[in-house]
């Protein structure tokens, strides 16, 4: 039994790819277009893969440096074993290649799309759904595959494949918590490099070709125009996807983590039908059924109606998208029954052992699934078109540009009173049911259809790129239309999925925030500490600068493309007739370079910070690591709970004006009077929305990462701060029998032993006083030999002469 | 001696008072000017009585029912007392008699200004800063003596005025803060509502004025202009005066509670020539002195040179500052060597007991005078005309609206790097040097000048008022000049008296937070519990909120103005002309309605969030008084650490924002063109400006009393949660014999008594199981008896009977 099921996940992220492959060679076999048509969406292709290119590049030096510094922390920390590297560059590697795949589809689909609206609407809504799906699924196949194959080597490796203690699974764990590093690496050059490639471009091509030279967007005439849909591809379609690719690695090997402790509280072993490690396999089920059941979910998006609008169209999606979530619902109450044991006893700090029934755990489940869903409908409220926040601030445009931009920022801040409170009520009931375990399965739950989330995401901006192809080849109005309506639910849905990501990387940075404390066998992070309090602080800060790095970044880099656009259209003859032809590449180019380089602050910033914690805490504190490790945990939590704060504000602040500008579009009533696109209240908007631009698809979408590698970075440093001192020290009960009440001095000797490095020394401590103080005298000595969090340092107490 | 020593504060604070009281009768001496000038004067005046008058009005309700609520926790919780309902009328009394003083003498000051400037620059300055110095020295006059005076009465009352156990001072001090919560929750009606006052009359004013009828600023024909003047007054000096009062008052208060702590770790007594309470009655004193010196800085302000600039103007003021700052510093050495126990022992988390010396306070001190001097240059780096980031907004402004604002947005977020450092830094050190203690005493230091702070902050307004009579009055144009003179420098040292308010409030809280733990007894506040984690959350999402309210009520307060001003102008006859005589006070009135209406909100979010947790967690964990209590203070830090960042974010955005567009009336150089008022580029400024407005007016300084206030409602709340557990529960040692490492089995019965409002009734618990875990069974049972946060609950082990 136990062999089927750890390669049950393998098996079914196989069949995940399997379905893909199918699919993708469906969407590639659709027709293509002709001429421009055909034009444009190669130049898009090439775009994205000089992007891909230049990234990977300074990817592979990325990796080596980082390789470098994981096995030098292999070297100095006997519990990190030198096989992290290999799991580091594994992780790296399979997110790159899910990225790659899934910008590679979304570039074929586009064009197909614009070809199939020619035809009809179902067949449009099927070729741009297939794309997305194809990027679901790769990137949600990958990750399991991955990390489960992951897991399978590396049980082998230490343990033989089968349960020996604790300590090892988390030598295991900790090996395999490298993968995630990795992927989360490529996550951030994903998300914050493609954010700001996107909106460089975006805006270098909005200053230059609409603003100076009076031409429409998306003309071919616009040297970045090429660029302004690569960006669309590389910020949206693989931003999102390294984004949730990362999520649902951590999530889950949080949850292996979480699992392993759950073992440990049952008194180090379990018997069950699954070698004795149900609770750490769970986790890996979960997301390998979710995979079955974003395959059912993404067959059942169709619609047969030509005539059909938004509304059908998205009540496809969310058709597709309920059932998936159902049935992992009832997955998760079968798994949970079937492979927990059917009571657990789990530690609660301050409240000692209890016990869990196996029910719980799914009522933990359930509570993740209720927050993903919840989640999108707050996010809509706030940022959908024709929503009371919406129309508010188009109300607030007909007095100026000013009052447009509070009522923006206003409405941002005030979106995160229901979506802290969701997020509260989460955390605390999945623990209050399941313990930090809870929470971490709640995740997983709700990471569990990423697959059909991602699809649904990924058909947004194909879509959208669909569109303006049709629009650059000038087909008929009708085809426009065709895929303005799925352009249009696509907006939706891209609100709604980056809440689903802020959801997910939030309860992710919080498993792995409960893994950290685990890991590191600390009792817990007290903010009483002054020094734990200031790096409560630091961390809060971080990212409303990390914020604002990004935003800079984009000025900077619209800056250059304006310069380039500007040079292009004085120096190539022609080019504004249309006879000389722009060199797109070049803009591409600009773009890229622009995004690499100016994505290196605040990836320095997020990486730089936790190790410059720990280097200054172990400068001032030296081998108390207990304190350091605290102070880590401090910034951990300040960066998790500030970076989701300004994660919703700036998403839906963005999304709000974003849509505020929309309603122009089709006409909005202000005082009683229709104002239409060309208004100054419209002008107000564009306003409102430039400011957005950034906040929506750069900073905000960034924080999902800064938060996770920040969490994941305090994992792989946890061991240095003295994981598994069980291993390293003796805990010992020292019999102290004092009469406390007796006034009456005492005297005690202690003889103990420390062994460092395999070389014993043995040394004596006297205390003196009354009872009761020699008493707590020695009680805090034996915390001491309990909780030192060197590892190879051994101590032993071998005799305690007490004289009364 | 000790006599001598606890009346020298309020000694002090007459001499304080005293020299007010001379100066004030100077400056209402000086020549008021004449016919239009002393008319529009008396409108300011009668307007900000207005609004005076109808705020005592909603206070009084307001402390009606605040007193009926803090009698009704005095009746069920027995260690808190009846007086603290007095103490928090004294409070909000003190406070209120502050702010009027404060304002009348600013609202009189102005017209002499404008009068003054007639004569010579040196003679402005002098009636200006007169003016400022009459208000800074009546609010820390009255601080310190409201204060000083309740708690020799207090100490009076439940001491007999000499040292009995820190349990009887915890006693005071508890009912002490009734009047430190008193004090800031007037500031929360000061500055709040004087926030949205000031900024709904200035918007309403422009926007029909300026913009629909197209008369210039200040004109006395636009009904608004007074509101806008009265505004100045109530956000900026009221305002400001009531923040820092709070500030004053609770920083105090928490060093005295600290200080408490630090006798109760030297063993519950100490011997000093103080009565034994030097440690409690060093903050009182050095705010005492501070006084003195700052009588003398305002002194050292004044200029000889009829043509002197803002630089020579700052330099007097920088004179003056740096002197009363330097002699604070000197009186916190002999002080702290003069009143101190040459060592001290202090508890520190996790660490144990230290010696800590005395001059290691003098050090922590010192960090707090470092704290309030580099705060002010930060700030003004970051906000000042001419510097690097201010000169990027400008540039910005070149492309329009949008860039502009995402500059000022990225300035102000940026701005939050070196602050929070700084304050990191700060809490980390102080309490390196001496704890807690160290933290509360830094922030008193700071807090010693706050009178010389004041009269610096004051005079900026005052100036700008004067400024404004000038012109309404059609002075000499050198008038205007010498008035500008003093508003430009005004404007710069508003600035950095808002960084200096938030380093005030962020220090003051901290030292809040560390008087609710030790009062609640909890042994510290770990986030790793999820509930606390969840209220660290919930607690982070707060001041966001509240920033978002308050930025909405400035615009719906800004379009009640809009429709009365529009209402006037069409209704009375000949307003235009000048012949119709404008109804000031109808708009004074609308400005005050809506001030009081719209801080309702924000007001009782501040308030209700606090209990409404620990209602919540008392439903929940029903008498588990230690998690509510670590619940609330997650939920203090939470507001705490986000405040802060919030505060720093939007003052610094805000004042950049307004020197970019100030910028614009000397003229800039942009893309190598001078640029001046009235460009595409200024108008850019001026939306930047709009956004800027309510930041650095309204929601800003808000976060100081928002996250003061929630600290100091938790320490209210602190008693209900399980303070003075020595008094309530008898420590008891259980022997507990047991061989953990044999196998045996063993039974404990235990046999106890459980005193319940004097019914005592005896009750019997049995534990079976293998030696050790007996053990651990009766080490937690005894762990609940000691640990019981109810304070009528007393529970006595009588016997355990242990058979092996």
């Amino acid at each position: 039994m136990e062999s089927i099921i750890i390669y049950l996940p393998v098996i079914m992220a196989l069949v995940g790819l399997a379905f893909m492959a199918v699919k993708r060679s469906w969407v590639l076999k659709q027709n293509a277009g002709d001429g421009k048509m055909k034009e444009i969406s190669d130049y898009i292709y090439e775009g994205a893969l000089a992007f891909l290119k230049a990234e990977y590049k300074l990817l592979t030096f990325f990796v080596i440096g980082a390789s470098v510094a994981l096995a030098a922390i292999s070297f100095i920390v006997p519990t990190t074993h030198i096989l992290i590297v290999v799991a580091f560059i594994f992780g790296a590697f399979f997110s790159a290649l899910a990225g790659n795949m899934g910008m590679k589809i979304a570039t074929k689909t586009n064009v197909r799309t614009t070809q199939a609206a020619r035809t009809s609407l179902p067949q449009a809504l099927k070729v741009s759904f297939g794309g997305g799906t194809v990027m679901g699924l790769g990137v949600a196949g990958l990750a399991v595959l991955g990390l489960t194959t992951a897991f399978i080597l590396l049980f082998q490796f230490f343990m033989n494949g089968a349960w020996t203690s604790t300590e090892d699974m988390t030598i295991v764990l900790e090996t395999l918590a490298g993968f995630s590093l990795g992927a989360e690496s490529i996550a951030l050059f994903a998300r914050v490099g493609g954010g700001i490639y996107t909106k460089a471009a975006d805006v270098g091509a909005d200053l230059v070709g609409k603003v100076e030279a009076g031409i429409p967007e998306d003309d071919p005439r616009n040297p970045a125009t090429i660029a302004d849909n690569v960006g669309d591809n590389v910020g949206d379609v693989a931003g999102m996807g390294a984004d949730l690719f990362g999520s649902y690695v951590a999530t889950v090997l949080a949850a292996m983590v979480l699992g392993n402790y759950v073992i440990k509280d049952m008194g180090g072993a379990i018997q069950d039908a699954f070698g004795g490690i149900g609770p750490i396999l769970l986790p890996m089920a979960i997301a390998g059924f979710g995979i079955i059941f974003s395959i059912i979910g993404t067959m059942l998006v169709k619609i047969k109606n030509n005539e059909a609008k938004e509304k059908e169209v998205q009540g496809a999606l969310n058709v597709g998208n309920w059932v998936s979530i159902a049935l992992t619902l009832i997955a998760c109450f079968v798994l949970v029954k079937y492979m927990l044991p059917e009571t657990m006893q789990m530690e609660f700090f301050g409240e000692g052992l209890k016990d869990i029934s196996s029910i719980r755990v799914f009522y933990a489940t359930v509570v993740g699934l209720v927050v993903g869903g919840v989640i999108s409908s707050v996010t809509e409220y706030y940022t959908g078109l024709g929503t009371k926040p919406v129309l508010a601030i188009v109300q607030k445009s007909s007095t100026g540009a000013g009052t447009n931009v509070i009522a923006g920022l206003a409405t941002g801040m005030i979106s995160t009173f229901p979506t802290v409170l969701l997020f509260a009520a989460a955390i605390w009931s999945s623990y209050a049911f399941a313990g930090f375990y809870g929470v971490a399965l709640a995740a997983s739950a709700m990471m569990a259809t990423t697959a059909m989330q991602l699809a649904i995401d990924a058909f947004g901006p194909i879509s959208d790129n669909a569109g303006g192809i049709a629009e650059m080849s000038e087909q008929d109005p009708i085809v426009r239309e065709r895929t303005d309506i799925l352009d249009s639910v696509g907006n939706t849905t891209a609100a709604t999925g980056k809440g689903f990501a802020i959801a997910s990387a939030a309860l992710t940075s919080l498993a792995l925030f409960a893994a950290y404390v685990t890991f590191t066998g600390i009792d817990g992070i007290n903010i009483f500490k002054a020094p734990v309090l200031a790096m409560l602080f630091v961390g809060g800060m971080i990212p409303v600068v990390f914020s604002a790095l990004a935003m800079n970044s984009v000025g900077k880099a619209a800056m250059d493309m304006v310069y380039e656009v500007r040079r292009q259209f004085k120096e190539i003859p022609g080019i504004m007739a249309g006879t000389g032809k722009p060199d797109y590449a070049k803009c591409v180019d600009i773009s890229t370079k622009a995004a690499l380089r100016e994505m290196m602050l605040p990836g320095i910033l997020t990486i730089g910070f936790p190790i410059a914690i720990v280097l200054l805490g172990k400068l001032v504190y030296g081998s108390d690591n207990q304190l350091i490790a605290e102070m880590l945990g401090g910034y951990m939590a300040g960066v998790t709970v500030s970076g989701v704060l300004w994660a919703i504000f700036q998403n839906n602040a963005g999304g709000a004006w974003d849509n505020a500008k929309k309603s122009f579009e089709a006409g909005v009533e202000i005082n009683g009077e229709m104002t239409y696109k060309g208004s100054d209240a419209h002008k107000a908007a564009v306003t409102g929305d430039t400011v957005g631009d950034p906040f929506k698809d750069t900073s905000g979408p960034s924080m999902n990462i800064l938060i996770k590698l920040t969490c994941l970075i305090g994992l792989v440093i946890a061991p240095i701060l003295g994981g598994h001192m069980e291993t390293g020290v003796v805990e010992q009960d020292v019999q102290i029998e004092m009469n406390v009440e007796s006034a009456e001095l005492a005297q005690a000797v202690i003889t103990y032993s420390t062994t460092v490095n395999g070389e014993t020394t043995t040394e004596e401590k006297t205390f003196k006083g009354t009872q009761a103080e020699v008493k707590s005298q020695l009680e805090a000595f034996e915390k001491t030999t309990q909780v030192s969090g060197e590892n190879d340092k051994k101590v032993v107490i071998e005799k305690i002469d007490i004289k009364k």
